[in-house]
Order: structure tokens, then sequence, then C-alpha cells
């Protein structure tokens, strides 16, 4: 068995993630597909970028990630597939794939550029069927990663928010705003441990929001809550209610996180 | 062949459902997993509860059922695994199954606490991916359901809302908005029975809305009709039309059917 | 391996889909079943069949492809198969097939009226899990095609909207829109060969929009752009924006397109 994962920009109201799936079977039949999503806001690169690097690694070693957030789809952008110790990565080279490819060991970076692979004939304004979908389909069904086209030696990518260290405090940044509208930011586990503080507090917009806690309910309902979420990167929640509409948080609020004040 | 099925409030716009779809590939790598839906209102343990109830015995013998509405999770509440005669059900102890399990016939109830089956490290938030999954997968690919946990003797049991009876009417609830508008009562064509008249009609609110048909067209355009629904429950529609908007009907809006009276 | 495909509006908010998979792995262990789209607006059965049309000829020969938008389920409208030479296709029949059955040569036409192959008892209110479903899944699993009923002559047809030729234009209309906002017209590659000019424009409400261009990003952000879209259709867009609400596209707004007028 074969695993190629999708993520894209398309929906899932029209046929055109359904259409991939079909071009996937009938080259690779014994492939299985995982959607990923394929609702990253349209054209959104970031966010795509963002979702594949949070959930390319819960795949086991040899899935074929494909990522197709493609505003400059017919245009002059490059196609790309990369390598890694336990992946393959297909997309356009526009940085979509740069966020996963952070925490990966790349092997091999190439160009795609063999038009024997390609659906005919090629759509301008559907790479996502016509050109990244077949080629993930001939990896998976174990076509050479050389047979794509030349070795390139870079490719586009998009800059990840670091997080800032300051004198007892940590600064970061909305990133992501997920469904329940928890905000994930940038600062991860290891970057709060520099503080060397046992309690942690989160601040936004000028005001102390809350403690850094364990777990959602560990604040009474309708309370603010700073979590290390299950990207392992620290998120505001608000237990049975959504941190982005109660908290106005947007992508890239600023946060500082700094020892609980013994007035607390 | 196994299946799995899965049941949540995660959404399809982040990388979730993915994820645990991941999780489940890498351990039982022939597993197929189908959805039965993901656009559970976040948090809405009831809601969850019914639609498994609703969807879990159209799979066949043996499907592995995982619901995960989980609000408290990280917090104390507790992991089950419930085997029926036909089914295995794998979710938090929080009510999520226990629709499903009014209809099954239980054989064994277990506490999920074998650590040796979560993906470590198990976060606080999302233990869909980290426990549920996991164990779905193991259970699938043949695990000995022994060796989850302890036996339990009880569950959480939500409660279900049981049709009233008076002289000549029957009384009952919206429990179920659909994507249609349709309004899903807890009156089952049995207790309906009771009423012993060949017609019959509803009335909700203090008027009276329909007679109950036989199918959506039997009614013009725009008029409200009542059928015996696909789940086999009493359901309030409109043809062509939302009943939820046109005749303002809400979970928990009183249901009332009684004989048709001469006048109509 | 074998394909069934599923077009429906049922939505995925609900168990409806999900259990409509359910039955067919019940009957069709080995069958893949793929989701073309469930988002059809509820009952729009015009919808429905262009999304089918535009999205069946991408699976491998031999898909059996079901499309369910049935505003008329339970009332005498009857259930039909056609052959083609290349598919199966399985729904009602009240036009939702025809645009796809356009491009495609008919082998057979049968009701389905075999009550063997239905799961009992048959709702009023979900073909698409008691009928379509399992039909779907015995011919995927080996039915031979005559065991569905008696053989059709006809089929309902939706009109196709044709394009109409002028002096120096041709003339159509708007028929679908898709995610992006997208306004997809009926005008072919073919119509516009047909004008015999180098560079064309289109012309809608009144107003010159914008010239026949190669791809999306040919024109800069913001501004509108024609394509021929990964249909084989002229596809009006927005670079970067939705042309659905920046020009007020609608379905059915006429679209006129000539030759690039001298002063452009």
């Amino acid at each position: 068995m074969s695993l190629i994962t999708l993520t894209t920009d398309f929906g899932l109201r029209d046929w055109f993630v359904g259409t991939m799936k079909g071009v996937i079977a009938g080259i690779a039949p014994r492939a299985s597909v995982i959607d990923l999503t394929h609702d990253i806001p349209p054209g959104d690169i970031q966010s795509g970028a963002f979702a594949l690097a949070a959930g390319c690694r819960y795949f086991p070693k040899g899935t074929v990630h494909v990522a197709v957030v493609d505003p400059g789809v017919g245009s002059r952008r490059r196609a790309i597939a990369v390598k890694t110790t336990n992946y393959l990565f297909v997309g356009p080279d526009n940085g979509v794939l740069s966020f996963a490819l952070r925490k990966q060991r790349i092997k091999n970076i190439r160009l795609i550029e063999n038009q024997d692979l390609f659906l005919h004939p090629v759509s301008r304004t559907f790479h996502g069927r016509d050109i990244f979908s077949p080629v993930a389909a001939h990896l998976s069904a174990g076509l050479p990663f050389s047979k794509l086209g030349p070795v390139l030696e870079k490719y586009t990518q998009l800059s990840w928010p670091e997080p800032r260290f300051g004198k007892a405090r940590v600064e970061g940044e909305v990133i992501y705003l997920d469904r329940f509208g928890n905000a994930i930011t940038n600062l991860d586990a290891e970057s709060l441990r520099t503080l060397d503080a046992a309690s942690l507090e989160v601040h936004t917009l000028g005001r102390c929001l809350c403690p850094i806690a364990e777990f959602y309910q560990a604040v009474p309902a309708g309370k603010p809550v700073a979590v290390i979420g299950s990207s392992g990167l620290l998120e505001l929640a608000v237990n049975g209610g959504s941190a982005k509409k109660i908290l106005r948080l947007k992508i890239g609020t600023p946060i500082t996180v700094s020892p609980l004040s013994p007035s607390d």
C-alpha cells in the first residue's frame, strides 16, 4: 500500500478534488488518498504551508504529500518535488512546501518537467489535476525520483516568524486560527523553557490574558486559557468558546509570554 | 478488510481529521476509514451522539466506530471502548456513544488505559489523534479487546427524550436539524401507531402544521409536510424549502401528533 | 479494484454520505468510493448535472458514477442506470445524469426496479442510501447490467444552453459559479474558434470586460480576465479575487465574445 495526502485551497463544493483522485486512481489504483485539508483560504500560501507542516509528520514513512495552493498557476512559477528521508513532497515552488521542509532532512530536489507524466492537454488553470496529481501517482507507484526533471539547488522559502527573546519575556505572534477559534502561535515549548519559570502568563495587545495551563478545562467556561497545543505550539483558547471572537485575535496579533507576576 | 468510522466536531478546514487518518494508516494499513461526519457543532455532545446513533447501523458487522466530541479533552474524563454483538465503539466517556448503544446489545465495556497503544507524547488537547485513532487502528488490526484496560460496569449516558403519551395525542420534540432544514423529532413510527388512526396531523407551537404524508412532494412546493424519515423518526419538512427557517423550528421545539381532526 | 463516485446535494454535515459508504462497503468491500462533491445546492439538479459532466471523464474506464440530487425522492419519478462505452451511471431520472451523457456513447439504459438489490425497508426520503448505493455496489461487484430492470428507450434530459452565433460574435451565458467565484460559461474553445480572430474580448451586461488571456495572472491583481478553464469552457475570473462578487455575475448572466476592437 502507498499513501498520498492532498492539501489544497480547492474546497469541496466543486468537483476539483474528486477529479484529482480520479486521475490518481487511473495511474496508481492501489494508492490510498487522504485529504489533509482542502479548505485553505483561496490563494493563502502561508496557511497552506502551515497546515502541511502541522499534519505531514503523522503519516507513515514513504507517504507522498501533495500541496496545491497555487495562485500563480499557468504562469512561469516552477513545479517541484522534494525527497526527504521520510517523505516525498510535490507542489508549486511558491513556498507552500517550505514550512514542512524546515523539519525534514532533504535528500534531493527536482524540477517537475517530464511532460510524459502529465495529463494532456495540460490546462492553464488546474495543475493540481493535470500535473501534481499524476506526478504524485507515478511516484507512489514506484517511478524513480530522478525521472521528474533536473536537480534543483534551491526552492522558494517563506520566512517563518521566529520567536524573539527579551529580558524575562518571549515574544511571538498568532500564526493560525483553527475551526474552534483557537489561536496557534509561533512559540513552541522549547522557546518557553528559556524563561526558566514554573508558571507563565500570556499578554497580548497590552493586557494580561491568562496563565499557561495544562488543558482547556483548567479554567472555568468562557475564560481564556493558553496551552501547548497538539502541534507543540502555544495556543490561546477560550474554554467552551472561540478565542478568535472573544479575544479578537488575528493572524499576526503579537503575543508575549513572561513569568507569572507575583500579584496574580 | 476492516472498517473504521469517524464522527467528530473537528471540521474539515484544518488538518485534524487528516492526521487521525495518517495515524490509523501507520498502524492498520489495510483498514478503510469512512467519515460519518466531522461537522458536529463544536462541543455538542448530544448532536454527536445522535449522528452516531443514526448512522452506525448501516455499516457491516465488525466495524469500529470512533466518536470524538470531547470538550473535556485533557481533563480527568475517561476514555472507553464498548463491544457489542455487531460493533466496537471507541470514544470519551461523556455520553457521545450512549444514543448508539441504546440499540445495541452490549457485551463488554473497557476503560482505555493501555499507554502502549497511544501515540507519544500524548497531547492534552487532541486525544482524537493520540489515543482514539491508534486504539481504533489496533482493534481493527486484531488487538484483543481485553488489552485496552480494565472492565467497566457503567458508562455515561445522555438522557434520551422519550415520547409522552396523552389522550389521543403523542408529544415529543425536535432533536436534530439537518442540512436541508428538516427537523427530526424523537417520535418513531411505533409511538405513532399507538394513536390507532388512519390519518394523523402535527401541531407545534400552538398551530396545526400539516398532516403526516408519505414523502416530501406529497404537498405543493413551499408547504409543510411531516414524514417518517430515513432514521425511522417523524421529520418535519417543507417541500423544496427549509422547515427550520420557514417554520422557525429549533432543537427542543415541542411537537404534538394527534388523529386528523374532521374539519381538516 | 473498482471505483464508485458520488455526486449529491446531501452535504457533509450530517451522516447521510457516511451511511451510503457503509451500505456500499457491506456489499462491495473492495470498491473504492470517491466523492465528486456533496455540496450541490439542495435540489439544484442542473448544478449537479454540470458537476457530474465536468468531473466524470477523469475517472478510469469502468467507474460507476452515482448522482443523487433528488427533490422528487419517494414520488413516482423513476430510477435509472445508463451503460456507456466507458462508465456506468446511476441516479434518479430527473436530468441529473443528462449533461454527462451528452459526451458519452450510450450502450444501454435500464429502469432500476429489481427490489432484491435494495436495502429494506426502503425509506421514502433517502433513496441515495436505500436504492442508489446498493445498486452501484452490486454493479461494481460484477452484477450483470441486465439484472437491474427493463430496458428504457429514453431518459429525462435537461436542455443544455447552446452558444448562439451572430455576425462576428458568439453569445452564451454563465452556467456555474465555483468556489473561487470564477464564472464558467457555456462557450467552449471550439465555438470561439468560429470567430477566426487572433485576439478576443468578452462583454457582459453592456460593458467590455476583458480580453481572453492564457492564465489568471496574465492581468494585474484585482483585474478581470477570461481564460479557457479546466473544463474546456470559457471562464471569467478576477486575478486574486472573486469574479462573482466583483463583476456581479450570476448563473444565467449573458456573455458575448467578439474580436478585440482596434481601439482597445
